[in-house]
């Protein structure tokens, strides 16, 4: 496989962004991406969102985007996996430029949630419909499950989970695309209105519109640019049963787990050489499962890390320092993109105010659905 | 890149398929490939489907697939063009084999259309949803927008266009995963119902539910597996504006004449050298137009190529011998993976009473909406 590089990024603000369509959202977001990597055109491109056809009544998002894009007739894909969309829009970008097909690709993901459509009923679908929808769960409901079972076998506590929101609140306070720029406390987490026991709404991530594209190269696209190549180390994706009680265990995300071991193998790495993470904090018992299953602590600790500050900047290792789906917002086809977004600024060196330090090595972590569905992304910042 | 070859095949048969769920039938096919191909496992999978949300509530179909097929944790992955799913889903696979990140993927496509959706609404979410559906029109509308254009132009008949059909369902008839397998004649085509002047009922393809299912592999698989090698000569994929009124003319697709000069420039061939041929017959008019756009053809000779016979098997070149998707069906995402095992088939000497004789080299061409996205593949047999 050929070395790849991101060599550019744009994306939208996240929020309810009621005076624009899912196309104008794309196309600004894409049309950033293409002016920061000073590429004059693109061989291809891939477009991740989870439900444009439930949300906006539009399908067929691959052509539709290069059509308003104005880049017919370049090859244009629509990718799919829930929450995770925007991942593997990303990987199927990689590979196409990996294979030696294409040499300048762009990887977008685009959502468009708060235009009417029965959010929590659209993104249900994302869940087995037999099993668990028609039984009346929805997500909240099946995340709260894993919350409830994780506190009850390693004594995570609502203040744990808490905490997750409050760092990542501050972490999106600093970032001028995040939805919620507000800082929040413990107590404000801790009275929020119930959404499903144990979650207050300050544990969940918001409904979204929003659009996130990056650039991705062969290597020596990236020099002829002159560009600081951000190198892929590792993609890696995997799949896991659709509903919850099909697992052995709801503490831990299987797919996350396999994934993650791929991943390390790819890069060469270990837990310890990542020098800052973006998660799937759909809820905030996800950020603390997946801290866990990505190596980063021990099964069981994940909370009492966040609590102790372990991955707040400048912590052992930084999560979500964009903010998170918490704060940043989770339009859940742009979601995976902008993980990527934040690993290229943070390695860039680019992040502003809430810059980690000598970060040299990222991990994105994007999944779907309860974990269903992960893929995992490892970049490298050359020299 | 590295040489990609298909090893395996295995579909449902097109129907109404009203006892079986989208994840039975998925699974049928895709347990009949894994046996042909005979392997024992798979490295990952694509799944090629138009819009399960709306048809049958559920996304995350990669995932979903996997699970039922019990392959987790394999990489699973939904993607999308509308009713070139199955073509998108093909190349996806096969750029993951060349690009060496595995060596056994399977590429599906399914779907479930009779089960209760508003099909033409759902089908219409591939059109432009602002400027083509909000205005009335929906697809059996656009080509015949089409078709009108093309008689004007060069004198196209109603009675050219309807020797498609009796060719195809000839053709289906012999195919025992057809939908329908019954003759029709001239006459019955120019008489029936009226559904979008000038198309008759049998000027039209069936909504219908299906899946299929084909293994691709790297070479060195398919020597130790002692498979007759299917190589894919070439993968090319074009987009188009998504509305019809956005073209300079609507009697030549332009999507398709751009991935046909891709991928006969990749496989180094001519359109003579095409032995049989695959393409997306909708609606009678595409199959015409679409005869002339690979090159068949002259512009505006390829209906009186079909009243000739020279489309038909034994003529000039074969096009639909599966009986296409006005005979075979055409349940939307399986439809592109359905083509590709008619030339699987054909190209290993085993299409029964409808084999085009001493057939080597077969082309696949799948269209998403009135043509705003394309997809071909030409697929050779080795010795």
């Amino acid at each position: 496989m050929r070395d790849v590089v991101v060599i550019g990024a744009g994306m939208t603000k996240f929020g309810e962004l009621w005076d624009k369509s899912i196309k104008d959202i794309f196309v600004e977001a894409a049309l950033r991406a293409i002016e920061d990597a000073g590429v004059k055109q693109i061989d291809s491109m891939y477009v991740g969102a989870m439900s444009s056809g439930l949300f906006v009544g539009q399908e067929h998002l691959g052509a539709v985007m290069a059509d308003y894009l104005g880049v017919t007739p370049i090859p244009a894909t629509h990718v799919e996996s829930a929450c995770a969309s925007g991942g593997v829009s990303f990987r199927q970008a990689f590979l196409e430029v990996a294979s030696g097909a294409s040499d300048i690709v762009m990887a977008g993901g685009v959502e468009k949630m708060t235009d009417g459509a029965d959010v929590t009923e659209a993104l249900a679908t994302a869940a087995d419909q037999e099993y668990e929808v028609y039984q009346g769960v929805t997500f909240p409901g099946l995340y709260a499950m894993i919350a409830h079972a994780h506190m009850k076998e390693f004594g995570t506590t609502r203040k744990q989970l808490a905490a997750v929101a409050v760092k990542n609140h501050r972490n999106g306070s600093k970032n001028p695309n995040a939805q919620f720029r507000s800082e929040i406390t413990i107590d404000q987490v801790l009275n929020a209105t119930m959404v499903a026991d144990p979650f207050g709404l300050l544990d969940c991530s918001p409904v979204s519109d929003g659009a996130a594209a990056v650039i991705v190269a062969s290597m020596d696209v990236a020099k002829k640019l002159k560009k600081k190549p951000i190198k892929v180390l590792a993609s890696a994706q995997a799949s896991d049963t659709i509903a919850l009680h099909s697992r052995p265990g709801i503490t831990t995300l299987g797919s996350v787990v396999n994934a993650a071991k791929k991943a390390y193998k790819m890069a060469g790495l270990k837990p310890s050489d990542i020098d800052l993470c973006e998660v799937h904090d759909c809820f905030t018992i996800a950020e603390v499962v997946v801290s866990e299953d990505l190596g980063f602590f021990k099964k069981g600790e994940g909370g009492k890390a966040a609590e102790k500050g372990l991955t707040a900047i400048g912590g052992k290792i930084p999560i979500n320092t964009s903010g998170g789906l918490k704060s940043k917002g989770h339009p859940v086809g742009a979601t995976g993109i902008a993980q990527i977004i934040e690993l290229y600024e943070q390695l860039n060196g680019k992040a502003g105010d809430r810059q980690v330090k000598g970060a040299r090595i990222g991990m994105a972590q994007n999944m779907g659905g309860s974990g269903a569905s992960c893929v995992i992304h490892i970049l490298e910042s050359g020299k």
